[in-house]
């Protein structure tokens, strides 16, 4: 079976564009832009346009490549107290001068779309309700729009990032899975990944997951992205292993059109939040 | 080989009390205990001792089991600005009209003994230098002691609690090891104990571990206390596994007295902060 990111994706979009127009919900985003990144700007025109489609209002902040540190910081603390703005992002990577870690934890934990505040991740940490980041999210809600359950499955992850591994490890064993976290200083992948229920790899690493490293009929989550000659190259040997497992992602098309729809519904998240809060 | 805690406790409280001599370091501890539990008094008088023994002097302020929160906030916003207090614990537990979570938060990240701050607890979660948790450190030094090595190794960890297991797993992943955290949704234990260079129990089920769930010449780590007829029993069936592994924790007598020592280990690496800061 092939987990469709895409018709999920759509499907969520289309539902919470009914509930923004039933509801008449007023969400705003702000999306904050240092410097040239050329892959920034075709990732903000995404967001841009699914938020449009949706009915969410954005609001682009765009800066020149050397501009100081507090200028952004400053702006963050305008939009944290301005009560129309739903949620923020900072978009990375930013210019050396600006620290990105610092900065972006400045924005409100209660209007972070990306959930990496250190509110949120500390949530996250203690088993609390929080704004999860939206690669988790993504993961997350792809497996259950396919009713599958986490509960007591034995989870592989590869790759510990803060991005996606790290986070994901905690909201997984949350979810009350038994999780294994592998990467470049572990010893033998395969003794793990032959032997996971499910298989979510995000190292990064083209066509690192081969067919003989994974269980009959598990579930594979392919998060990873290389590029390679200009063409996206995913971390599972898909071709391969798509035939000898229950379920997979193809890669593009699986977690990638997920997770900007979860940032779509954090920030719906996020306006009932400034709604009950 | 059995790792005896209370030898590599003493060698390392008389490492600290020869530094505080030698450097003139001037440590003070401040306890705050709120209600008349018989088991905190046991513990802070033990914490007591030993900072005696290495020259840190101690504070204890004692309240009523009734004591509203907003006082024992009071002191604690006093004991942060207060610079000749080098730490500060709050005894857990306390009584229901005070939010530990929300009280213990409020602790100076650079006065917080415990490690469980959410500052701490963040840059424990980026990979980013910290104040460990006492348990937590407490394991990775008898290990340290021993001059087992953590990087690369398969580490199986039972039990998912705040105090150990969760913030255990995030500082052995940080030394690079294999980590796998299981709990009571975990389908089968023994396929993951099995496995395990060093299996570390936090579970605080007696006798979990039996010697058929241990691999030949592994290491275990018992830190699990449960109480049977007054009587401490751990969560190893010490006397069978013993003889199967190259080297275990006695308990009592392993984690409980290595812990007691990381408070003051804690104190020193504070009052180092902030002689840096």
């Amino acid at each position: 079976m092939i987990l469709d990111g895409k018709i999920v994706r759509d499907k969520i979009l289309d539902e919470i564009k009914e509930k923004i127009k039933r509801e008449d919900l007023k969400i705003k985003l702000a999306i904050i832009l240092v410097g040239d990144n050329e892959a920034s700007k075709i990732y903000i025109k995404n967001k841009e346009k699914y938020c449009d489609y949706v009915g969410i209002e954005t609001i682009k902040y765009t800066f020149t490549n050397n501009t100081p540190e507090s200028e952004v910081i400053e702006l963050i603390k305008k939009l944290n107290n301005d009560i129309s703005v739903t949620g923020i992002i900072l978009q990375s990577p930013v210019p050396h001068q600006i620290d990105f870690d610092k900065v972006s934890n400045l924005i409100d934990s209660n209007k972070d779309v990306d959930g990496f505040t250190k509110d949120n991740i500390y949530n996250l940490y203690l088993g609390k309700e929080t704004i999860l980041p939206c690669t988790v999210k993504g993961i997350i809600k792809l497996l259950e729009a396919y009713n599958f359950s986490l509960e007591g499955k034995d989870i592989v992850i590869i790759g510990r990032g803060n991005i996606v591994g790290h986070p994901l490890s905690l909201a997984l064993q949350n979810k009350n899975a038994t999780v294994t976290v592998l990467h470049t200083y572990t010893k033998d992948l395969e003794k793990y990944t032959k032997e996971a229920d499910i298989l979510i790899s995000a190292a990064g690493c083209a066509h690192l997951v081969k067919d003989y490293m994974v269980k009959n009929n598990s579930i594979v989550i392919d998060v990873g992205v290389s590029r390679i000659d200009g063409k996206i190259i995913g971390d599972v040997d898909f071709d391969k292993v798509k035939d000898k497992v229950f379920a997979i992602t193809p890669n593009p098309g699986g977690i990638g059109p997920m997770t900007v729809a979860m940032i779509i519904d954090n920030l719906v998240e996020l306006k009932e939040r400034s709604k009950n809060g």
